[in-house]
């Protein structure tokens, strides 16, 4: 008998957002759960925060990759807590963890695990996030949604399958 | 509503092990699993695979921290696989996630796991493992358990309760 | 008797570059040199090598922080080669050394390090590098440079000095 | 025209350390430095501090890897610092940056040290320090000095020499 498992979403953004971007978090959770899938992010507040209490209030599972060394860093709607000590590090566990991204609004945290996820081959669905070009004007390859459902649905048609 | 949140318990050992460790490892998974218990440990085969494939079998959750940036990195009995890139960085995480340690046989890598449990406050129950003294001549705060039983109520006993 | 601190500056880009970036990262290497700079990247080839090679060519000490765990991962003009095994979460602490980071063309990789420095409060100076805006629009604080004497101006100007 | 190459030793302890195992600090750095060889450390206070006292003021180079992401982390002697932010995910970086380590005394952070130096082939040279014995009884492959003269002969006669 072998582990059975999910499939595993990240979610990237702040710690501090909007109300819209909490109420895009949210729903971006729940619609996760509905299908099945185990959702992985930073484990703060924010849109991590909003997009876990989705997630849990649909019956989901969350996981919070924690900045700090201290279970207490994370939010209250974390099934599995990893406290990592690692800072910003952690930044990278978060992208790798899932099979896809979906990033919604964000600071500089969230720029950095966009660079991230696309340099290991992550797709990252943007959802009032950010857009950036190269030095030679070639645009990064997000992929824009423009509604939670659409976010969603992309994530699970581009995300990279797990060998294992 | 709030996360529920199981107890989380590390399992630290070798990639490569007897069948001895192997059979107590296996043990040590299966009634983890039996208290209701998460498992966490860091992925790979060994005392690692054999004590998440007992938790597996016996209906648990399991959590692979791997070294490498693959799923493919690790055993086929986690539930959940975070893959890391962090090499033996990400040893530190495989202590912070439990609230106590039991280690099983061990190499260097495991001495080292020791070390960071014990630095972090996690109890750390030892089973045909490491035992080691200070330069003072101080011995290491290490339990040792003589049976796979007594390694995992200890690790009941003595676990650092999460305050979240 | 205290240790003399030289300037730190961090230069990012890509293992494989164009002749031009190739180019203006070893000006930029020579210039941090004359100015009595250290430079610190993530050791490699390509824009980290072009600056390195002319930093050393030009009397200056170079530290390469490594993605790999062994010395050979890299350049050969590194004064000191920092070999890490942290895959991509090296990223943070090659700008985190710096007072600031020069950025030269770059692909993924380099994106989050500008992220990642700017989330840190490391100024950044581009040459022929990312642009990036978030989901309101709004720029990041990148400053563009458009040449290798402009940039190790910008970099001294805004380098956020050390406190120790 | 490659970068000169010093030969680099790491010097493992504890942040806060006796008068005793400060003066076999301070000796070891200044001995280290005497022979031509980068020290590197955590950064820290204690035995830290004091090899870094003792190579500064005996005209050698000092870097520290510090666990935290600010510069003031550090000691007054070093020569160069690397703020990480990873807490005890940086020991491992600490032991990879020497071609051997030389403990002197030391708590849990330093015997994870012991552990991670010996996992990847750093030879340990041990001052007033951890012993260690494994499952079975045998005792980890530390190497006991009863000087610090000792100590860094045995550093430079056992360190592992690298390849670039």
């Amino acid at each position: 008998m072998m582990a059975a498992r999910a499939p595993v979403v990240s979610v990237i953004g702040s710690a501090t957002c909007t109300e819209d971007e909490a109420g895009l978090a949210e729903a971006v959770g729940g619609l996760l759960a509905a299908r099945g899938a185990t959702l992985v992010c930073g484990g703060r507040g924010g849109v991590m925060e909003a997009a876990c209490r989705g997630a849990i209030e649909a019956g989901g599972t969350t996981i919070g990759i924690l900045p700090g060394a201290d279970y207490g860093d994370g939010n209250p709607f974390l099934s599995i807590a990893i406290p990592t000590g690692l800072g910003q590090a952690r930044n990278v566990l978060v992208v790798l963890a899932g099979e896809a991204a979906i990033a919604i609004g964000g600071g500089y945290g969230t720029l950095s695990e966009i660079g991230l996820a696309l340099k290991h081959g992550r797709p990252v669905i943007g959802l009032q996030s950010w857009t950036a070009s190269d030095g030679g004007g070639r645009p990064a390859e997000l992929t824009m949604a423009s509604s939670a459902e659409e976010a969603v649905e992309l994530a699970f048609q581009r995300r990279k399958r797990r060998e294992n």
